[in-house]
């Protein structure tokens, strides 16, 4: 971190999107991994982007996520200024838990916190979306929402402008497996059927109405019940080897569900207690062990904040 | 109404079903009107029914809603039992606020009185959609779980078994109008498509969460955004006239929002208080008068309950 002015740190969640049933609109915050960025004010008007990661992302403005969201916000601000954003990024890029929205939903916290707040949390979910635009080439916010507000997000629409419902949800554990495969966001999307049988569809709206009903009433087995996908699922899983087993064993295993993290190959289960999630985390172990293929798993929770802005330097690495 | 020993008189109230966005999803009880369903226990194993309204509606058992719902309930009872059951209806068939519905669930409500409530609600949602089947082809459960449950239910799926969700929504008011068509909901049905484009699917599934939510928050702004409906209402509005005059004008006039009942041709409107309700009436008037339709139209609220059982024979028809 080389800035000295003044500047802000923020570490940026990471989220899971299209949370089974309620693919494009339902997402919400883990309380690890998360990405750290440096932003500071600059008088030259602009965004300057330094990397330190490895993962060899563009640092042109306008083809890096954090950069994209900054320039459409930069573009809504009157005076002459421009911004110096340094990321580390811990969520690595293509694994399904939300990697570029961590980046944009950063970088357009802390280029408000810098600006005096001065954006609603709704605006800054718009100009973050211009991030995930560059990252998938769809303007969608279901990463952006839970990044920015935190616990359980519910974006009802994002036309004519984003409408974020946070969910009250009740404490859930959430277990997590990324496959070492890459999959990108928009060959995921391309797989996708454009068309729906209004039966699947039907069936799908009521268990969104359900996993949402579930959440604010904090009603377990109807979670658990409403966490079915006859949309998505059956299409993209077909890229993720050890999906089924995965799903199935975790289930046995005592978890109310879950699927595909954003459009993966990182898969998530929801469970109630943490010795349930532990158990899931085991089924994983045994999945992937047998596949052979290389993976790495972890239980966390579901973070209740987004984005969290300091304005001091940050501590060693050990306290991430 | 000619038995006499222990009879018990049923009200099953009428209820819109099609909620906006929650196609075959979402329902809700109206405080009116209410058919009366009078049953008895019988020896003589079977249906009985007699009709005491002038509609013309067949009282052979397995081809009259309640009578369908009731022979259904009986194959379940070990007991040599029969029923007698005396209609009359208020509700007018095909007028889209639920008249099968309230037959069918009325009934086995009311048989299931004389059996000593052996039965769950689940279980007489069950049985009452083997009378829907015979009104309309389908064996959907939206309007069935609100005249048994009351208030406003999600369907959240039916199969394996009919899942019902109660949702504690704040008060509300309902404007309904009648305009003197008849629609059958088999027709209604047919000329849905039967695909749905993906990306109206999810607008869908956003409104239905959202509708979910704001009704659980009591949150009437999320309400009215959420009562948006891309999916069926452009189809199936062409079918009633004056429709698009009585959406936009009730909006204008303050309503939260509302739609088709049923499969219509009713129409109903949602108000945050009976004042709204009524300027929104006020706009179904002018409409009708001015396209020089017949029509009926009535303000009144969810009823917070479904079918009311007595076991005292009813006083006269002042009292419904």
């Amino acid at each position: 971190m080389r800035f000295s002015s003044h500047p802000v740190t923020v570490l940026a969640p990471a989220t899971v999107a299209n949370v089974v049933c309620g693919f494009d609109v339902l997402g919400f915050a883990l309380a690890e991994p998360a990405d750290e960025l440096q932003l500071r004010l600059t008088e030259q008007p602009g965004v300057v982007i330094t990397h330190e990661d490895d993962f060899g992302l563009p640092t042109e403005p306008a083809r890096n996520v954090a950069g994209a969201a900054l320039l459409a916000m930069l573009r809504a601000v009157p005076e002459e200024v421009g911004v110096e954003i340094s990321i580390r990024k811990t969520i690595r890029p293509g694994s399904g838990i939300g990697s570029s929205a961590a980046s944009a939903a950063g970088a357009v916290v802390g280029l408000n916190a810098l600006l005096g707040n001065r954006f609603s949390q709704p605006e800054l979910v718009h100009y973050a979306m211009y991030g995930e635009e560059v990252a998938s080439g769809a303007r969608h916010a279901d990463n952006i929402a839970p990044a920015i507000y935190g616990g359980v997000t519910l974006i009802r629409a994002t036309l004519p402008s984003p409408d974020v419902v946070p969910l009250d949800a009740p404490p859930l554990f959430v277990t997590v497996v990324h496959p070492q495969i890459e999959i990108k966001t928009a060959d995921a999307r391309r797989i996708l059927r454009q068309e729906v049988p209004l039966r699947d569809a039907i069936r799908q709206w009521g268990n969104v109405g359900g996993l949402v009903a579930g959440l604010l009433q904090h009603d377990y087995a109807l979670i658990g019940r409403s966490l079915e996908d006859v949309v998505v699922e059956p299409v993209r899983s077909i890229l993720i080897p050890g999906f089924a087993e995965v799903k199935d064993g975790s289930r046995v295993a005592g978890a109310l569900g879950g699927g595909i993290s954003g459009s993966g190959p990182a898969l998530f289960m929801l469970s109630q207690d943490e010795a349930t999630a532990r158990a899931v985390e085991n089924v994983m172990h045994a999945t992937y062990q047998r596949l052979s293929l290389d993976y790495h798993t972890y239980v966390t929770t579901i973070h209740p904040t987004g984005c969290q802005v300091s304005s001091e330097a940050p501590a060693g690495p050990e306290s991430r």
